[in-house]
């Protein structure tokens, strides 16, 4: 019986959305060693193993180009791709970038959008490899494929997380999301009266992680120097709640996350407070910070602790706990994930 | 100094487009032994190649969902970028989709296109490994990206093309091209009187070239059978002129195509002469046929002769000599690439 015969798009949400469009298809070839549910694909052939991950940005869903400068723009679509392969513990090596362009796009504009999408190849070394260009009937759409190397047995998934390991989280968390608020209260400003200039002094470190993020490739690198492999990983691109929920989903586990202990930056404390917004709701749920988070083994603490731009934020337990946040006061409370709702708008 | 300083998106055209944006990308990694500017990218590992290539498919611009059925959609959008595979003589193993939808989609239509998709893995075995969703402010786009093994020796590029080298392509021409001005005129009527019934009997033929195409992926195994490897092969997906241009400007040589000789389908013939359009003009620009176009040394000549779904349709010349269509009357016209010209609409 399928229980989502009379459900629809918005009730089943992103992730509800592809499993159910796909709960037929089977992998067959058996050198596709993963396929949907993780951060990338991984395709075995001999000792190393090809990884593929996909995205798509499209114009008035995921970037609003009255702020968003075209050269940043095609810098974030590269490292939100890249961010998906570092996540799996994996080197990138090429991009496949595909647009769709509608006739308000001049070529002074394509080229400010490529010029971003340069940048990022070089500062990642990664290659341009392909594409296709397309005319679109509205706005901009970039669809971006990247493939990377790594031998099998480095490769990280999100289903390795055992009980007792140790939740760790790169940099910072919630400050795309409250750069993006930022960014969205001045719009609106400016939109009633253009006179009014908009205020972003101060807060050019939010304003960057929405519209410039960078993808850890330095953690991947540290990780590596400590001799330490997580035993899962994931990048957050959907805010913390909704990435340790797929990895203990995946793991077949529960967690504990202590609220304490999420880093923040104290421009996003100030700006939420500004917004009167919680900054550790934007950490949980705001999504496009493009840090990493992992799972190691408790033996490996000491290690961990020592790197400064990694935070133990909780660790792994049985299922049966479920996944929770302990507040500051010591009450439990269920994490949920809010994921992508863009359809249900 | 900068010739595309003053031009605009419509004044280069799709390829200039691509050529323009790219040129100051370069491939830095070495195991990627083909980047841009043949049907696929060629990623070298050990003795296997892994191919990648990526299509973008536009509601509005690529398909019509008046006349397309989503089931199809699917269908062909998988095909298309198989087609770029067999191009390369490579066998695709896996395919990567991303979805942008907006509201008006049921899950019911979403299904629909996926059971294309299914159909499409399933009969050309290939299997699904990821993909991203996402709204759109309007209509569907589809981004697939396909991935393929080959041994290195194997992969047929497009710059390999000989003087002498006989040209050949698979299956017949033009008859996508009709198939859509058929649905386009039908739409018309229908919009214009939705009493009037579409007068689509006797014409499946093109209808199913231009709504459900195959990619020619027995020819791959025909030429293999018979130990051909082609010089040079590309597939047709922008008309004939434009991919034997492309041939011959990658392996700097002209070409001498005969009007005679170009496969028609008894059908195209048929409604050409009833829309009054030139089906070798089709043939030429119409685009979407997703046939192969190859090139074989003269001495395969007796080979290629004997297998029916191919036609000798001319030879590579001298570059001096350019690149001419033959007509009936032994006059010679340049052949020119009509391309992609969405943009400029």
């Amino acid at each position: 019986m399928d229980n989502n015969k009379d459900k629809t798009v918005s009730d089943l949400g992103e992730f509800g959305l592809i499993e159910h469009l796909t709960k037929d298809f089977k992998i067959t070839h058996k050198n596709i060693i993963k396929g949907i549910g993780d951060d990338a694909a991984v395709v075995e052939n001999q000792d190393e193993c090809m990884l593929i991950t996909t995205d798509l940005l499209v114009e008035g869903i995921h970037f609003d180009l009255i702020y968003t400068p075209l050269k940043h723009l095609g810098y974030k679509s590269v490292i939100v791709n890249l961010s998906d392969l570092y996540a799996m513990n994996c080197t990138p090596s090429g991009i496949t970038v595909s647009i769709a362009i509608s006739n308000k796009f001049s070529l002074k504009a394509l080229e400010e959008l490529y010029s971003g999408i340069k940048l990022a190849c070089e500062i990642y070394d990664v290659d341009l490899i392909g594409g296709d260009t397309s005319s679109s009937v509205t706005g901009l759409l970039i669809s971006i494929t990247a493939v990377g190397h790594a031998k099998k047995e480095d490769i990280v998934y999100r289903n390795g997380a055992k009980q007792n390991d140790l939740i760790c989280v790169s940099g910072d968390l919630g400050a795309a999301y409250l750069g993006l608020q930022l960014l969205e209260r001045e719009k609106e400003i400016f939109l009633s009266d253009n006179q009014i200039q908009p205020e972003l002094e101060n807060f050019e470190y939010i304003l960057e992680r929405q519209l410039k993020p960078e993808a850890r490739k330095d953690i991947i690198k540290i990780l590596s120097e400590n001799n330490i492999k997580p035993t899962s990983m994931i990048d957050i691109s959907d805010g913390l709640s909704s990435e340790i929920l797929h990895i203990c989903k995946k793991s077949d586990k529960g967690c504990k996350i202590f609220e304490e202990k999420i880093p923040v930056h104290p421009q996003s404390w100030q700006i939420a407070e500004k917004f009167n917004i919680s900054a550790i709701t934007a950490a949980l749920n705001g999504g496009e910070d493009y840090e990493l988070l992992f799972t190691v083994p408790l033996s490996q603490n000491e290690i961990i602790a020592k790197i400064p731009s990694i935070s133990i934020i909780g660790h792994i337990c049985d299922k049966s706990h479920g996944a929770n946040l302990i507040l500051r006061d010591g009450s439990e409370v269920p994490l949920i994930a809010q994921g992508w709702n863009a359809v249900k708008k």
